[in-house]
């Protein structure tokens, strides 16, 4: 069963410049982790855009919404910055129909050691393998339809609306 | 939806002893992994044994099999070594109906930089969430059935039958 | 022999905010790294402040002078950020004698996985151990008189001038 | 000030073999590793041999002696297990003269998560900068004349004699 990636940035794949001290993207460490993780899973990566989620526009989640529906797969996991992966998924979540669609992102950069990248990752393409049609967001290892997720910025963590 | 995970060692667990320069058993990561993955599933963890799956017995495959049946929780995850996954989970199979369980390892251990570990127990968790009854192991990012699963010692892999 | 550690901050010791996505101070890393290096040396860790650099005044810049003129132990290691090292040991250079004084810090936090913390904390220790009187840089394996000391701020290195 | 390193293995470089669970040796890291220490000192790395310090042989100690008297480099770091560094100490200790030669070693290899390889590269890089001629043992943060150092082998931590 092949999964399409859609990679679109968001704190998963933020380095640090050690020149100026600040977050930045240079390239998706996705191929990385999924060395890392030993997965065998039949998968296309495609970077569609490397920023953070709070500089995610209109436009940019047309994109993301043309090329899911455009990809031929029909099991697609999207790595997104948490701030604003609910406003996506319900991009998605109203324009997409026969597809499961796993939206996902991290806490902490991958390249951090403290970093909840791998699990999530691990969630989100199980998930993204055995759901039905649908779009749902894959966060503290949970799963949540796109109408129901809601990031609490208090505490960092998912919560069921 | 609560998980019940049953810890029975593997090299998930191991610990590189500096004295010696063996591995060893000291406790179990699990409950630092979760916490790693900002997991908010409610678990319940049980260690059953600390043990390389090369001594695994026939005692103790019926100790996990009766702790699996007598837990209350119908949604199971257990780690354990890789190298007799395949035969533990096939005692599992035959045992258990009406239940999710899922067998999970790593390579690596979870201590050392380049542990498969947090990806694999994600899967593990995430399979555990939607799959239907029955016994499977989560490796390489895949799923398989307990009767279709077999370690491929040269490469290191699981490879369905 | 014994050390005395002064802790100012710097790089060394920041960590990543996952819920603001920014960097931080806690508490020093100062004793986990000396832990982490199985460090033997007879050390007394005092930190005086926890800043950035770029935010050393005068005034703290006096604190650490008085501190390094006050305290009883004549070996004395300095943690700092970068971008102001070279200030900082040009008060310490012109305001105390006999005393071995090195300052050292990192280009990527400890917590973070790519970081050069633990091998400049122990190019400082040693250092500060064989160096006669006289205030130092210890960056990059190397070690450079206070008044010889520059940081290259496009490379991200110390040079000496 | 050019410094000549003698890779001879030991702890320092083994890694984790996930086919057999076994430790071995591929290729030495120390050029990682002063990478991520960001070290600018001219050096120059030679591999002598790739072995646990247990099978250092008499003719090993001879080949690390000649080297180290043949090279033009008057400072010199030698990466060894620590098992039978004492042993190798004193061989080069009654063999060379008018010399900077160090030894370190690790306790836990670099690969892993918990290493001290990077603090103690790094002490031994600065102590081989700074000390007069003379065979010393570079761990724990401490240094040791090559005929005053005894690992405790219980502590597993190196003592003064």
């Amino acid at each position: 069963m092949d999964i399409q990636i859609f990679v679109t940035g968001g704190t998963f794949d933020k380095e640090y410049n050690e020149i100026s001290g600040e977050l930045f993207f240079k390239q998706t460490h996705l191929p990385d982790m999924l060395r890392l993780g030993r997965c065998r899973l039949e998968v296309e990566i495609e970077v569609l855009m490397m920023i953070d989620s709070l500089q995610m526009t209109d436009a940019g989640r047309r994109l993301i919404l043309e090329r899911c529906l455009s990809t031929p797969h029909t099991r697609i996991v999207i790595t997104h910055g948490t701030d604003t992966m609910e406003e996506t998924a319900a991009v998605l979540g109203r324009g997409i129909s026969g597809k499961t669609v796993v939206l996902t992102g991290a806490m902490v950069p991958y390249t951090f050691g403290s970093s909840d990248g791998m699990f999530n990752l691990g969630t989100a393409l199980a998930f993204a393998q055995t759901l039905g049609p649908g779009v749902y967001v894959a966060m503290n290892g949970r799963c949540f339809a796109w109408n129901r997720a809601r990031k609490n910025r208090v505490l960092g963590i998912f919560e069921e609306l």
